[in-house]
């Protein structure tokens, strides 16, 4: 197995290098788009898992809305249209036709579509669309919907996970009665993904607002959560959309309150998507190859045996059986990798490369001495550990490795946060170092723009947990009443 | 709730209207495309759970391919693009504008692609495309590939889950080092699909092979099964494809044997689909609604309290939640359904059009005497049972139910199973009666064409398990060595 260029020397290259030889995703053979190969898409299956149920226990149910788009609804939002139209695909025809001169397959021209479909970016309009019948009275409120979904958007410049021309994500449409009940759900949606974020995939978050710029096209208030990747940029993880009654309106879905009178409804939306893996990789890999949280990790603990011979194998294997059923009695999951056309040195590699929390190596000797080989990825340390409690000692590594990953990340954030009330200080912090920048800002979005086009940082968001402090623009020295996080972003 | 119509009045509008009455799915304004909505959706996360399940034990990883596919692949396997051209949604252009006059968005003509993309009906020429780049040599073989998607076939006349312009499947794609090994793993899937459908969805169905002009396009063999709908009309539920080196060869796939010697690899190819609903629904469904088998349906219990204060609720929850509690621990999914605003007559009709296999109920008398009423959906039949080991007596008729689903399936196939040497009788049976019919053929497509154009029914398959036994085609009265399948379907 090749190893990666190092983090230190091109972060680019590593990730790039990581995501192929890890066995997560590759280009396809299709402009932008990817294949997330088994071993990503066994990551991308726990995410959704744990996510699926979060979102149940909270009421959600999942339903399914079609891919396609009619041009029409688009024009129906107007901010939605112009935040969206720039990328789209665009189906106009549904027919191939054997070329004349027997050149091969072309396009049929006889048929073209009467109205062009979109493939969905986003599904606001045809999901409001399809809740214009179900929503009549106040008795189906509130209506908690989830889909996931494939969705696609035209970007010119593509990097795997991170942002790709189709991508896999839930996208969460919910209605309610009052705007209160709306505003709630959208909060509680962020606390919920950040809850998973943090809990699951140990990437400590910052939850904010966006600024009016960056907002969902036709929300009136945007929230997200932001996380700090290693080489000090800004990843966005996750988004929650008040979006007031615009779908409502553009879609005129009305109910009738308890004394009859009609009202439109209000609504919110929110999504993560196969972005999130970027988020995890860069979070916690190193130059070794891929590091997992254990709530995630498809494989938990490899068990490698070392033998000369197929009698060592064979009691090796004895041993490692009965080990195995315990560890998977406590919910563990194991690999025990016999295979036998691969070297033990081979399989180290291989794990190391795809993360996985805990190996064990068991050889003869430590047959004899009741022992084995516990290697931890997260530390890329060993240690020899009774095999008497094995399966214990290494359950228990789980929950050490998931708390340290999540440790880890929370210093490296604390030591790349930064604030400054200059100029110049931001500058430096932002070409220098990195990193989150907690600055006044005046609340222009001139000046937001001004700062961006200076030293390509954007503002994060408003942090909710934000003091109000009275203090002056860090651009314009106008007054502010508050930081803001600034950082250049993925 | 409004009653459906019989099914022996108009069995199609009785499908109809029980799969939007029953919540399952709906037309969406998108042209042949549905809306699954979360009824549905429940019990095809339940198919995907189970099939999912039994993928991965028999080796097979989850993998995920792009929606869009080169204009030029299918153009690389002959019989492929013959079979699919005809009903492809085709993305030409990749961005949307501002119309000058104001009038909405239009197609930006100077955002056309070089080259149009296909979206997906089936993923073979993208997924090999992958592959060439995956298999090197034996050590990579077998390759056992599992996706779930979406895909769009541009279909004419489209019936909700039966036959929709975009619908949610999984496609499984594989490479093997040898025809034999293939060919293995094609009738490994059969096997598995049948085991399903029997064992879960409690659909009895014939194992066979298609003839070849029903065959998939680009496949030497085309396993299937196929089931009796209530109408006495077939559906093809699944499909399990022995590719040969087809693929392999278009796209040039080759692998290295332990002597080094480069072969072409040997495929399959398999996939269910939404579909599998309305096999579902048209097998065990009534006049009233929805039936479910236990194992499939998201709710397996629903009890309803029957109270006139708010004391007796209160002396009912108790009780029911202990019930319920009870019932949990045994691994039954439990609804109460405690809501204020519907009467106990209401939400009786709607457990029962919504196929909740068990249904209790409780009111202050039953306490007394400590009892309850148990209602099953399958047999429209109540009795009383003692509270003390409810539990119990309920998880027992999920096993009961599910077995007498089954079974009525068995015995509504074999009562509409016939067997006819002569033409007469072959179209009397096919035009009055319905079914399947076995009856000899002479294995020409001409034949089978004829067959087609004069009663409507084709062969569904040659099945697995047909005896040799010498006789004379209905049709053409030259000799056949076996019975093959016939019935009009779905």
């Amino acid at each position: 197995m090749s190893k990666l260029t190092k983090r230190a020397d091109n972060y680019s290259e590593w990730y790039n290098q990581l995501v192929e030889t890890g066995g997560l995703a590759e280009h396809s053979a299709v402009r932008g788009c990817m294949v997330i190969k088994p071993h990503g898409f066994a990551i991308w299956e726990n995410i959704q898992s744990q996510l699926d149920k979060m979102f149940k226990e909270t009421g959600h149910q999942n339903a399914y809305f079609p891919i396609f788009i009619p041009k029409s609804f688009f024009s129906k939002e107007a901010d939605h249209v112009e935040g969206f139209a720039k990328e789209c695909a665009v189906v106009t025809h549904y027919r191939l036709k054997n070329a004349e001169d027997g050149s091969g397959v072309i396009v049929d021209p006889s048929a073209k579509l009467d109205e062009e479909l979109i493939v969905r970016p986003t599904s606001e309009t045809i999901i409001w669309n399809s809740f214009k019948g179900w929503i009549k009275s106040y008795r189906d409120l509130p209506l908690l919907i989830n889909q996931w979904a494939n969705v696609v958007r035209w970007e010119m410049r593509t990097r795997l996970f991170l942002r790709t021309t189709e991508f896999l994500w839930q996208e969460g449409h919910t209605a309610h009665a009052t705007r209160e009940e709306a505003i709630i759900e959208a909060e509680k949606i962020l606390d919920l993904y950040a809850e998973f974020l943090e809990e699951y995939m140990a990437v400590p978050v910052i939850k904010g607002i966006k600024t009016a710029s960056e907002r969902f096209a036709g929300a009136l208030e945007t929230y997200c959560i932001e996380a700090l990747m290693q080489d000090g940029k800004a990843l966005q993880a996750g988004t929650s959309h008040f979006l007031g009654q615009n779908f409502a309106k553009a879609f005129d879905v009305q109910f009738a309150d308890k004394t009859g009178k009609l009202e439109h409804v209000w609504a919110t939306s929110w999504g993560v998507s196969t972005r999130l893996m970027g988020a995890l990789i860069m979070t916690h890999s190193d130059d070794a190859g891929l590091v997992l949280p254990p709530k995630l990790a498809p494989i938990q603990v490899a068990i490698v045996p070392i033998y000369r011979n197929e009698d060592q194998l064979k009691e090796i294997t004895e041993v490692v059986l009965k080990l195995k059923k315990e560890m998977e009695a406590l919910g563990l999951r194991v690999k025990f990798d016999d295979d036998d056309n691969r070297k033990p040195g081979w399989k180290f590699a291989e794990y190391e490369m795809k993360g996985v929390p805990v190996r064990i190596a068991i050889g003869p000797r430590d047959l004899e001495n009741g022992m084995c080989e516990m290697a931890r990825r997260d530390e890329l340390s060993k240690e020899l550990i009774p095999l008497d409690g094995a399966a214990n000692t290494v359950n228990e590594m789980m929950t050490t490795i998931q708390d340290n990953l999540f440790n880890r990340a929370i210093k490296n954030r604390e030591e790349n946060s930064h604030s400054t009330d200059n100029w110049e200080g931001f500058i430096d912090i932002i070409n220098n170092k990195g990193g989150f920048v907690y600055a006044h800002w005046d609340g222009t979005d001139e000046t937001e723009q001004k700062i961006k086009e200076a030293t390509k940082a954007t503002i994060r968001c408003i942090p909710l947990d934000s003091q109000e402090e009275d203090g002056l623009c860090v651009f314009s020295g106008k007054p502010s009443k508050r930081r803001v996080l600034f950082a250049k972003a993925y």
